[in-house]
């Protein structure tokens, strides 16, 4: 089935969300659009899509919605509350939930969809709204084989590639924390050796010049190295907040299945510490702003 | 200056100073050879270099010296002890260290260099013997201006490339310490983001692959992540015991210099319970296992 | 008001709950016990007591309710639930809540109380059954100031001394749950310094004694020490799941008020560690084995 | 042999070493001090005690002398250096070290003895210097039946209590370093606890005061805590630096005998923030000001 006969639901349209939808107005994606606040879905009117007034009347029976909202809560809500999706999906239907959520709540809702004839598929993205734009995302996708088939020329139109995580509706959920996790990772480990650096006065520019040419040549170290070298935390490409919201749902995995995971911890510890110093709207880069002030650099 | 007229004299002679050495002669440079123990001499004097019977006769007078042992205790042995090259080198030598070395090991030896008329330049690698021996490797350098213009063929034999930390002859060694950090650093990632998808049964060579083909496509994740996922540990490629070492020197620069580096300091734990639970010739990445143990996984 | 004239209801029959309504029984108090499963209050009727078959049977109007259960989600049930105490409360009625709760718990069911007329005083408690039994608590108490007032004399047959933490609600529970904390943290001291001496042969049970009689004379190290040392984990005097519950409110409480707790952090990492480890139904103390295991002293 | 007969020499007179020379004074001792710079010799001149240009001459053959130093090498110094008391002491004479050193260094000190024909005591301290002044510190002692014995007049003068740890020299100085661990653990501990409540309003004098009655009611809570409450920083009591290191002895102890101790890492990495942040020659509990910075409290 080609994307063009394909009718898509949009549920969310954040800076992520908005990304994919235009995404899909691009392949010829007959769409229809539902956010919170309304004014967010003109300009996809604009451009030929449908705006609905709830997430139940977004969705056509037996439809594709495909939601990407901020946390469990708000997609349990746009899910199953009051004109909750649920309602309109019906037998048949697919829902593919690309935000970041917890395995939990992945599981319990796929539960719910089963039990109402619809079918869930997990999709949560690697890659910023501009990548969501040109269908460079990376899927990690979970779920039934055939509601995985059905939904295929979506994934298709939005990620370069995918990564098929099986059948359990918690596992690809489970890949994106982790992958955040190592994300957040990644930033402490910068944060440290730059400030091992800049207090010996050894230049961190041609430190990260040097590791981003060799062993570290990828793109995390590309992308964040820098943003942590020039502090450009403002305007945030990725707000802090939800940097901590993320590390708080490998935790809450690590919990659940006895999983100690301490450089898990200390990433928390200094999202704290991040927060609680007035850096929680900046970008998630700026937790290295705390090992630079233990290390008696200037802020 | 070409390559093929440098005299170059070989100090330490395991797998790294080996392959440096096989380079050497593959591009046509001069060679005198020394190693602690004398056996392993034979095979570079069967392709023609000469064997010396201390560091000091190693050295020709105004000449290059390389060295790479395993330790600040070993350079200054080799260098400064009884018939250490020191002796031998005389004004206008160079003396390249490229041991993993600690920053104020490198500041102590150059002045006395400098007293005895000498040069020295500080050129820690990243690589591998087999890296090395295919000129392949990265260097990190740092010292006097003239003296790193000299040694510059020598340096261009070595390596796909290097980074210029300027004169100070400790900063080229705190970079290197400090990526060494980030590879221990990157290594407890993956051990801790795996044992979380293993222990909730999500398919974590599934992760391994979708990470490196994205966010963490370098060679670091590409290399270490297959090793951790099959449990190769035997023989090692990198011995545990000497990561705690690495993470030693990190933590001595930190010390020294007043930085608080937990991350260097979970490390650090995390190898010395491996170290203390039977894993310290086993490659690095076996401190894993540890992880993987407190999770109550099967070792 | 005496001991005697007042009528209690005890909800909660466990070894802390059992432990206050025996020492209620006897100073003479009136009392009624309500207990999930029935049988646990057999051994209070035959001493004098009524039992209840519900919570909001267990109340008299306008009386005196003590609770004692396992966590937030039991309290709120037993509080708010169908058939709960606050439903028999009523105008005048206090619900003295002893029970190891979140601080956003208790603030959300003081409200309630207060929406139904009742009032609502935290008083958690420190020490185990049996000094319940003899009235030998420590109270942290906090809320209004008349319904304080008016259950003084209760307080003061189960504790032998009181900390009053002013009138939120909230205040009481967090200074139990800090203290907690420092119960498991004094905990992991222990556990590591004694694995540091023993892994040198150091006489660990003469370093105890030396601090129990110097710096350290305190009860948590004269009570925890020795069942360290005998690895006297089982039966459990508290038992490690329980401790992981409490080290969770402790670690919820500090990002609602974004305080980072690395001290807190590595605590929990130590009790998922030992519950991965299957010691979760052992004694708090066992989490020292995860040291010990660490060191590669023998289990 | 009472401790009249006894010709002891003090050896380091800072705050403790001074404090020792006094209570020897007071009980009846024969004195002769040394002390690096001779200025702090002439109080207890004054008082009866004989001055010495070095430690060497300090010592009589055959006698007792105490030292009280900063440090492994301060140790090394007076004892093997030029003019070093092992001259003097010859056969039979006894060196009681009661400097906070590494296990490392006393066992290499004691092998000196030995081969010298001496004896060596480990015996290390609990108290400050008023406590010591008034015979009233903790003993951890180590070293030779016969020695012991000897000296034992000389521990009974200066301590209310003394634990035994047998014959190896290293084994009292390990246990000092241990019970310092505990002392910095214990004022960690105290700063995320009382930054916690304060974060959220609480009394921490409240509770500070609930702990010290109950659970905690030790000398290093009542004592410590207080400090930290008031940020009772200046004039310091225990010096930061030198705390850190005390952390440092215990580290490299745990290092050495492969013993993992993640909260002694997390003390060290506090008490480099806070020398890097200004604070080392303040009282080692302002420390604490780095958890009341992480949580954003003003310093």
């Amino acid at each position: 089935m080609s994307i063009e006969a394909l009718e898509i639901a949009v549920i969310g349209l954040g800076a992520m969300g908005g990304g994919i939808a235009n995404r899909l107005l691009d392949v010829g994606a007959k769409l229809t659009v539902y956010n919170r606040t309304q004014a967010a879905t003109a300009q996809f009117v604009a451009r030929g899509a449908r705006a609905a007034a709830t997430p139940a009347e977004a969705v056509k029976p037996g439809g594709i919605a495909i939601t990407m909202v901020a946390n469990d809560a708000a997609l349990e809500q746009v899910t199953m509350g009051a004109d909750g999706l649920l309602q309109g999906l019906g037998a048949g239907g697919v829902h593919i939930s690309m935000s970041t959520i917890s395995p939990t709540c992945a599981t319990q809702l796929a539960a719910r969809h089963q039990e109402a004839g619809s079918d869930w598929v997990s999709s949560p993205v690697f890659g910023r709204g501009d990548v969501a734009a040109k269908g460079q995302l990376w899927l990690a996708v979970s779920g039934g084989e055939a509601a995985k088939a059905r939904v295929q020329p979506a994934l298709e139109a939005l990620g370069r590639g995918r990564t098929d995580f099986g059948s359990a509706p918690g596992a690809a959920p489970l890949a994106k924390i982790a992958g955040n996790f190592m994300i957040l990772a990644a930033t402490e480990m910068m944060g440290e050796a730059f400030a091992l650096l800049q207090k010996n006065n050894v230049d961190a520019r041609g430190f990260h010049d040097m590791i981003t040419q060799s062993l570290f040549a990828a793109p995390i170290y590309k992308t964040y190295g820098p943003l942590i070298l020039d502090r450009n935390f403002s305007p945030p490409g990725f707000r802090l907040v939800l940097g901590a919201k993320d590390i708080g749902l490998a935790i809450a995995a690590a919990i659940e299945s006895q999983t100690p995971m301490p450089l898990a911890s200390l990433v928390r510890d200094r999202l704290l510490a991040a927060m609680a110093n007035g850096l929680g709207e900046q970008d998630v880069t700026a937790m290295t702003l705390q090992a630079a002030a233990d290390a008696g650099l200037n802020r």
